[in-house]
């Protein structure tokens, strides 16, 4: 008992441990429940109870009775202009995908109004997306040819959307929406990025007019395959492609340089429609080689339930696409919503979301519909167009409806390369080459992060890129943990802080202690490194004081104040640091240990072998601990030890 | 600028950003050069530079000369200790791993001469261990059965060992030696534990005589196995084995009562199988159904880099088999030799001890060696038997020579049986029950980490334990990060000092102040959940102002102490905190953030939208400040802003 005459002014707390049942569920609900759902059900009767969980789970059921005429004229304008973007759009994707064109007009008809039903944004606007499009075509291309065996390929991607659905719902349900978390910023810029990159170089077929093509996403063989036919290239289809992408790209230009004629570039793709198709059918362009949608069924979905291929041999390939492109579409969608309720300044529950969207997609592949999200360009468009509530998701859908059951003969004539035209704008949109510079000024390894999964997805394929990023981001976390950084403190003047001297060189040294900080918690994962680090620590401070002849070293303060846990491993290397220093004739000293921590060292008994006299609630308590023992004329009590050992050898 | 009249004593200090080379060269050198192994090379003389350079590589080179008499006595007797130990476990574990038994012997001849020179362990007896032997026959045997082909398993088993030396040095020479570091103390726990078990129920198979066994490990396999061919028990056998199983265990006990005699426990596996030899030779048992070694090869090992099977089909089974074993043996070995050094308060480094491992298998495998590594058994023997360096090794390696040349046809009426008891009794110290009760009492999830890896050994097999549990090791560490936890802080009275309200119950509130600590780095993983949580931290402060009638909430101060980092998420995450305080009319204040962080909030503006003067150095300056705004006559800042823009609504 070395300080017994210090009085030490305050104690660290050792709070009792919970009993195991009790630790378990707090820790359960922390984990799962972050946001507290339950915390509008507390005291409330029973039949509110009931209420207010219906309309937890159909929100449609809130905010429906508060819907005003007012909101119904905004909504109705920014449904019209959703439709008229969503219609191309769709039929261009569904081609993306190698799936029949009317499947994007389905597809933006039944998934909308599930969504208006069940989903917590205002701004979302649901619709099939790109990159899952393209996903669909190179996950499940792989296995089925869709020109060999197309029915058989239709019915894959409607299970494939089933599984989706279910994968997206299932996460919202368990509460496991934090793994779309893991998707980290930089990692969906550039996978979205890199997608975008893709599937304008697929669009090179429909400018060019090519029949073959390569199944390979790659940048490499996506380019042999485009310069290995050179005479198949339709000069006519190039000459109406450049046009049409020339067109839309002005007006994209122009209305992002009047954000009020938002419209024009809404309007741009349903006109570069019409014109083409009327181009086609004045001149018969089709007979020259520019190529046509052809025949569209009229009528809406077909009932598709008898279709999901649950006996199929290719049911693992279904399901593996289904999770991926239900997780892409769920990050991006989750990531869009979350942008624009950010400016309205309301709140989106993401688990809330998951399962909207895991219900539009069960329902969509029922009803001949394959997987739908919330494609960034429409939802912008929609929030431009000044919509309220998702009612603009219903006028759309009802706007899709009309076209499906009377219009569909007018895309006969609508040309191909029109439709690769309005994929390519609206995916070099899509390619935020400035946000990967903002990434690179900021941090640098979300930088890395990002190119990581650009160029997986450009040079190998789409998954690659996305293991690529995924791994990358994770390997930042664990390298954070295994390599902790470790800081040598100071006093800063005129204060009772102590700061790493590294970012305050006014910092002073205290003589004869040497003060370390831990910067995370202390795991199995950087012990080893820790008790390496210390050692060197100790080393260097002894190597700098002995060549400038000051006061040895005598005390080293640990500084835990951002160590948030620690594991058996953990509390080992204490022990050995402990004994190490021991035999330096080194007094360990612990400064303002967290419950976490102090409760497992209080277990394992290392704060009896450590003295709970030798732990402080500050650094500055700490030091002035040891200012009073090196100062009064006692010797220092680890000291005195090791000489009484040292005499007993 | 709210406070323009209220001083900030100190300022947060931003230190300027590194050169990019620079940055990336100094978090390279702390996360592969922790110990700074280049620091006794500073300032020396070219030539006294090489010396040293030789002298880590070859650590032989540093102690031998200061080698002395004394020490060799020492070493002289625990080196023919252990090698009385080598023999018969060596015979044993080449058994298991369905090697011929003289391999074993070889295994304890080369390897052991190569860490001597190599390893900077004083107190490691090499040899071969039991779970990589299993591994063996498990990884193996599944490809080529070693009763149907046994020359090609032998030469598998050579290209394993061969590529588990490479894998060891390469992760030495490039300094990963932080992979081992993954497998926690918890999961090399549960790991040996289970393996343990598996071994000994493997040598059900020597102790009841059986023939035909299964070649699965799992313990229901096995269990069909055994009580599947109950008329094929011989009990001649099962007499034996139970009988000698006894004795070792028996010895084993006295030998841990009296630590002085642990040389009983040492020859005690020597003298069973002199002792069986004998009574079979006697009784011609072998006739009786106990199955003996039968005939042993003279001569000491002969080279077998011809038989390394690299153009083989089974190759990517060998380097897989070598891989795992490689890693097991690496991660045991570094262990034991690690807490051997500690007791004797040495220093061993890792990374060399890697590539001793490596260089040792590397000429194991050319010169008809299996896998070795440093069983925790011999090298316990070797301490209690006072070794003093690796001489001891070199005079194990001697006697095994000795008796390789001379003394093999003695072995050819050991009884199988007995080697199964040897096994036996080595396996059951193996599994550590009261390390898992320590787990459990101090850290419950390291003891699901540990039952998760033996019960995946157990009840499936080696490699779905060994995933099972790095998998639970890195969920923990990405939880952590994920799910970080966030406290309300208080004030300690009679102090400066602000802590958890749920560790320090004393804690007092600081009124129209809510004052949170984050535990982690504000990482894409976490920064989602952290929304949310602070969002519900307001609501739930404001709640118990609002119904107890106090001062509302005025001020959020975030204490970022313990962040230690933070990415571009977490930066987004922070500007939306910032933007849904800003429209509750609260004033967010950070204090202490620390040098990673404020480098990038200041790159990323965020500094200047909220406000250089709103920055503190510590919790107690940012609590003085917000009282003196809340007790001036000044209203709230941002409470005047909104009114501002409410106004202009």
């Amino acid at each position: 008992m070395g300080n017994a005459d210090y009085e030490c002014p305050h104690r660290v707390a050792i709070p009792p441990s919970k009993p195991l049942f009790k630790a378990l569920q707090s820790s359960f609900k922390e984990t799962l429940f972050p946001d507290d759902p339950f915390r509008q059900f507390k005291n409330q009767p029973l039949a509110k109870k009931f209420m207010l969980g219906l309309q937890y789970f159909v929100p449609i059921l809130e905010w429906a009775p508060r819907y005003t005429f007012e909101f119904f004229k905004a909504d109705l304008i920014a449904g019209i202009t959703i439709a008229s973007l969503a219609v191309p759009q769709g039929i261009s994707y569904a081609n993306l995908a190698n799936l029949p064109p009317i499947l994007g007009l389905y597809s933006s008809f039944v998934p909308p109004l599930v969504y208006a039903m069940l989903g917590s944004s205002r701004d979302l606007a649901v619709g099939t997306v790109a990159v899952a499009s393209l996903l669909i075509s190179s996950l499940l291309g792989k296995e089925v040819s869709p020109y060999e065996n197309p029915t058989l390929y239709l019915h894959l991607a409607f299970t494939a959307t089933f599984f989706a659905g279910i994968f997206q719902a299932s996460l919202g349900i368990l509460r496991l929406g934090f793994i779309v978390d893991f998707l980290s910023h930089a990692t969906i810029l550039g996978f979205m990025g890199g997608a975008a990159t893709v599937v304008c170089l697929q669009q090179l077929k429909g400018i060019l007019g090519l029949i073959h093509f390569t199944h390979e996403t790659d940048i490499v063989s996506v380019m042999r395959a485009v310069f290995g036919q050179k005479h198949q290239w339709r000069w006519e289809s190039a000459v109406l492609g450049c046009c049409f992408l020339s067109f839309l790209l002005l007006t994209k230009y122009f209305s992002k340089r009047k954000p009020t004629f938002f419209w024009i570039n809404a309007m741009a793709p349903l006109t570069s429609v019409i014109l083409g198709s009327l181009l086609v059918f004045l001149t018969h362009a089709e007979k020259h080689g520019v190529q046509v949608i052809g025949h569209l069924k009229k009528g809406i979905n077909p009932l598709s339930v008898s279709e999901l291929a649950f006996g199929s041999p290719y049911l693992s390939s279904a399901i593996k696409t289904g999770i991926i492109t239900g997780i892409i579409g769920l990050a991006e969608g989750v990531a869009v919503g979350r942008s624009f309720a950010t400016f309205k300044n309301y709140h989106i529950d993401g688990n809330k979301e998951m399962i909207a969207f895991g219900m539009m997609n069960i329902a969509g592949s029922c009803t001949s519909c394959y997987l739908t999200a919330g494609p960034f360009s429409r939802t912008a468009v929609n929030f431009n167009a000044g919509c309220k509530t998702a009612v603009s998701n219903i006028v759309m859908a009802t706007a899709v409806m009309i076209t499906l059951l009377f219009l569909t003969p007018l895309f006969h004539y609508t040309p191909l390369v029109v439709l690769s035209s309005i994929i390519i704008a609206a995916m070099l949109g899509i390619i935020d080459y400035e946000a990967a510079i903002h990434l690179w000024n900021i941090d640098k390894f979300d930088f890395v992060v990002c190119m990581g999964a650009y160029t997986g997805v450009v040079f190998f394929s789409v998954e690659v890129g996305l293991v690529v990023a995924v791994t990358l981001s994770l390997l930042r976390v664990l390298l954070f943990v295994a390599r902790p950084r470790t800081f040598a403190l100071g006093n800063i003047p005129n204060s009772m802080a102590y700061r790493s001297i590294d970012q305050y060189p006014i910092a002073n040294n205290v003589p004869g202690v040497l003060i370390l900080q831990i910067d995370a918690p202390i795991y199995f994962a950087n012990s080893n490194y820790l008790r390496e680090r210390i050692q060197r620590w100790i080393y260097e401070e002894e190597e700098k004081l002995k060549s400038s002849g000051q006061t040895s070293l005598q005390y080293i303060i640990l500084d835990l104040s951002a160590v948030g846990s620690i594991d058996t491993s953990g509390i080992s290397m204490l022990e050995e640091v402990k004994k190490n220093s021991d035999s330096k004739g080194l007094k360990l000293v612990l400064a303002n240990p967290r419950s976490e921590v102090i409760k497992k060292l209080d277990k394992s008994k290392f704060i009896e072998s450590i003295g709970q006299e030798w732990i402080y609630l500050t650094v500055a308590e700490a030091v002035a601990a040891c200012n009073f023992m090196l100062h009064s004329c006692k010797p220092n009590p680890a000291a005195v030890e090791l000489q009484g050992r040292e005499n007993m050898v």
